[in-house]
């Protein structure tokens, strides 16, 4: 955190607010830049919310601890930052990542089965939700803790870490405590409790664009995580909100460029999400691999007929497979070689 | 919760079912209709939540206990819902509220200028919220418990009840101790964590509207609260995001006439959050009055050009009280007296 | 026409294109601002469409004639302009002017039995079209000339004036030699053809604005009629694409107030196109007063259910007098008296 | 034309249609269905225009020719619609077309020096366009006919054929006079009295989409187009408005497979236009490729600094033959060879 005090700001008022800055157990120093006092606090986002320390006495504005911008963003570090999944999985340096599973946990010999067949066909990644957040309070809720065991029982077969939604701050813990990965949904990019108790976990989080949200708001909740000390953070673009009704959103594959040149995280997309239809699945995923992402997420279910979530849209295992072939082929073509 | 068994269901498999949601406490009672077994569960959110009931062996659907549609439908209840706020204050009965205050609490001077104003020009309900959302997290986030406190201060000295936003699960409950109502903001309208929550709290709720959403989620969001066994829900519009950047977002005046004819709820608009522009908030709040609101929510600073969050939207003390006497005269025009 | 050379452009250079633009039929003049030259030509749209100034050598760019943006703006006029249609009626003198009539001319009788009663009601202008632009090539298109002869028998009848839409550059000639104002919808906003056609007579213009654009986009598109020639414009708000489906379009009243702060003219809503449902026209309507429109568009039809267009959008004549009541008090609400 | 009479239609209602069908020149057959009269009318479009013919007594209906949809839906013809535009190029063949040149026709010079590049590195059809529909009418309008001359040299040259935008209907003739394929852009998808004119010409069509058009209203247009004589119509995705102000629009490539699942009709994708940014035509030119259309346009210039419009998008000679090498890549990758 800097302050930057006002130009006519009075000793008095800078020595007023760097006590309480140390009140607060900040490491504190004051230097001069353009004729005005400028006061470095440590990078805590605690910090920030204790006090509203903009209005305080002789403050001009309050900005992040690093000069020009956010963490996250590219002005801040140019390499692009890898997000170790596990010991075998990191996103973003390169490899094509690809996680796969069921949209929610059903049963556990449903997860057996689908898990084996993603990770043969080169999935790196299992998802299957507990706890799914659905429009309709009347609706599936997924089976909670029982699903994160199943999932772990997954993890164990397959050797594949697995990720898991987190929707109540109060669950964040226990869900960490089971899986490799947390993921932030779409209804909850702007959640800032949520996205608190995610950056005060130290398990790398998949961070879903807002249907209704620029690039750089999500940047921003990026940058929240990232402010409040986990650095391991992965964006998913799935969708905004369009007038068009083909599809269930309009995915909006040029925020993978746009976004890669605003941070250096990792950028991945999840075509099964955006679309809501099985048939639009594989050209969106291809495109996406086209455009730069790092990866997909794709639901897969042995029989979506059956599924009780979102079933529409899921692949068949050897669909599946197919699609994992000619995304391979597509990462080739524009690595160049 | 009523779950529709599919018309070959077995005995054993209604028995089964049967015995599960008596397990978890439910009052179960099992009729026929349509040649199908219909299993009548006890009406709480948390008991949907509880298992995955439509994935049972032979259950076909699992639907609200209400037949015919949601519960805060105009098909369920066709007459309007009051909604009470303290003693002194109702909403949805025919007369105009107003709601008024400044956005942020920033200290118990401003506040008690503001709240005194602002009562005698016919505010019926105050606001001042000490907990914020912010894009950025590097930004006021607002005094917490204490704002509480001056707030039930600002209630003490002019008989006015306050609305305070809750952002926190966990913050529920002690915000629910001071405030007379709480306020759901658009960023949060999905965060089913929070609703389930408010929900299980006595206190009124005013839920505003996802920027991105439908008129249809908005009430889906609403049902959640209804269903979690909270009735007293007031819907408040106040934008979607639209290309046009000339203000903050679209007000969409439309969906007012559209929400009440779907629901029995009241509905309120808050011009000031939707314009973000001071010019714009007496037009679209007199529009607000005209086109059928129930009450409008409107910001008001003593001095807006100091304020630390959003100044540029509210209205000066005089202001709003010119603006107080205009709203009065549209709501009796289109009374038709 | 106003030409700004760059700061190094040559005499020769100038010279060159003082010589040319006095081929083409402009009068110039040649002054020396800010140490640059400005070639002054007359204003005269076609003179821009002939040549590309701002390629010729020298030139840095090409800009209106009148310094300092659009004519139509604020900055240039900042008393409101007042748009004659006819000798009894007049738009933007603080007066409500509503246009009502069918959607679409069907017949003789039907039509003479409509503008009797929207007139009796205290409409000030008819509108009733008769070529009609419609979503798919397969349905009424209208009876075309043989429509603007009847609206020219419904004028006599009633003393109003009456609007008809232009849709194609080479009708635009015969529908002004009929009708006493002219209307460009929402789907030619930018087809600069049509508009350079109506800004070449002299006929006052309704311009509607585009689903997709914004409103400096549609003050731009109102700019160009003014800048061939044709002062006499009127904007019209008629609702913005969006993602909400309950009602045909977002109707965008903060446009109202935002238009009237950017640009001198008057500004009307038409609620019956925007929303496409009869029970929402009332509600809007007096929203489009309140908000400060100068008059709202209405479809008035004797026996909706039969209408050939857009049918479930209008008033009958009695609701249309009712509407004309309320729209009144409301009217007389807001101006303070 | 197709007109399905009411199930109590009277025989003289039938023959006074038929009559009158037959005094407008159409051949008509008269059969029963379903116990209704249908009366089959001759394929042209001019005949729906000259009558409502649904409001003749007794009709119910009036539908296209063919029955079960509109004639470009698949429903119609379930094979791929190949079009040629010269002898040596087709679109909608399997085989990847690009069409590249400068946005706008500066001068002989440029464009000879474009043209040759393009060509060289695998462009398949030419693009410059000499009138320019711009949102502000003070910039420049192109060089009218002399820029057709110029393009027409450029064919000769490089032997590529060359597609140029018509914005009047009045200049459709003069345009497909000189150019091979005549473009209708976005502004103007709506604009019936072109449509109609350009469906009158043979020239084949490149037909955008509307920035604020759905799937749906996109293949209405082309159906019009098609209705009027002309099949040889391309669709082509530019970009829908949306409210990240990143890029310039929302590049909607699930419209790419949603079209293909709808239409016979060839799909291409405009990446320089949709995203108005260099750097991100690259990648989602190969995003597009990826999603299976039939081919890009991509703005190539040889000094985009210089450009007079739009020459931030405008790849370089350089860039955009490095581009092509990796479309082509892309191409075998998804080809699944």
């Amino acid at each position: 955190m800097i302050i930057i005090m006002q130009s006519d700001a009075t000793p008095k008022e800078v020595a007023d607010l760097v006590e309480r800055l140390r009140a607060s157990g900040a490491d504190v120093s004051v230097s001069t830049e353009d004729g005005r006092t400028v006061v470095d606090g440590s990078v805590d986002v605690r910090l920030y919310e204790e006090a509203p320390w903009d209005s305080f006495p002789g403050v001009e504005r309050v900005s992040p601890s690093v000069r020009g911008g956010r963490q996250v963003g590219r002005e801040f570090k140019s390499e692009n930052t890898v997000v170790p999944v596990r010991a075998n999985v990191s996103i973003g340096d390169g490899s094509l990542v690809v996680v796969a599973g069921p949209c929610a946990v059903e049963s556990r010999d449903l997860m057996m089965e689908t898990a084996r067949a993603v990770a043969e066909s080169g999935a790196r990644i299992l998802r299957g939700d507990s706890f799914k957040p659905r429009t309709s309070p009347y609706t599936f809720q997924g089976l909670g803790k029982a699903g994160l065991e199943i999932m772990a029982e997954a993890r164990e077969i397959t050797g594949l870490p697995f990720v898991a939604e987190v929707l109540d701050p109060r669950h964040v813990g226990v869900i960490a405590s089971y899986a490799d990965m947390l993921r932030v949904g779409t209804r909850n990019m702007s959640n800032y409790a949520l996205l608190r108790e995610v950056g005060l976990h130290d398990k790398p989080v998949l961070l879903k664009r807002g249907r209704d949200s620029t690039v750089e708001e999500w940047i921003d909740a990026a940058e929240y995580i990232y402010s409040a000390g986990n650095p391991h953070i992965v964006l998913v673009e799935r969708g905004v909100r369009g007038f068009d009704t083909s599809a269930r959103n309009t995915l909006d594959l040029t925020a993978v460029p746009v976004a890669k040149s605003l941070t250096h995280l990792p950028v991945m997309v999840d075509p099964s999400h955006a679309s809501g239809r099985r048939d639009l699945v594989a050209p969106l995923a291809r495109a996406a691999v086209a455009v730069g992402a790092d990866g997909v997420l794709i639901d897969v279910h042995p029989s979506p007929d059956t599924a009780l979530v979102d079933g529409a849209q899921a692949l068949l295992p050897a669909e599946f497979a197919d699609l994992m072939t000619t995304l391979e082929a597509v990462a080739h073509a524009i690595s160049g070689r």
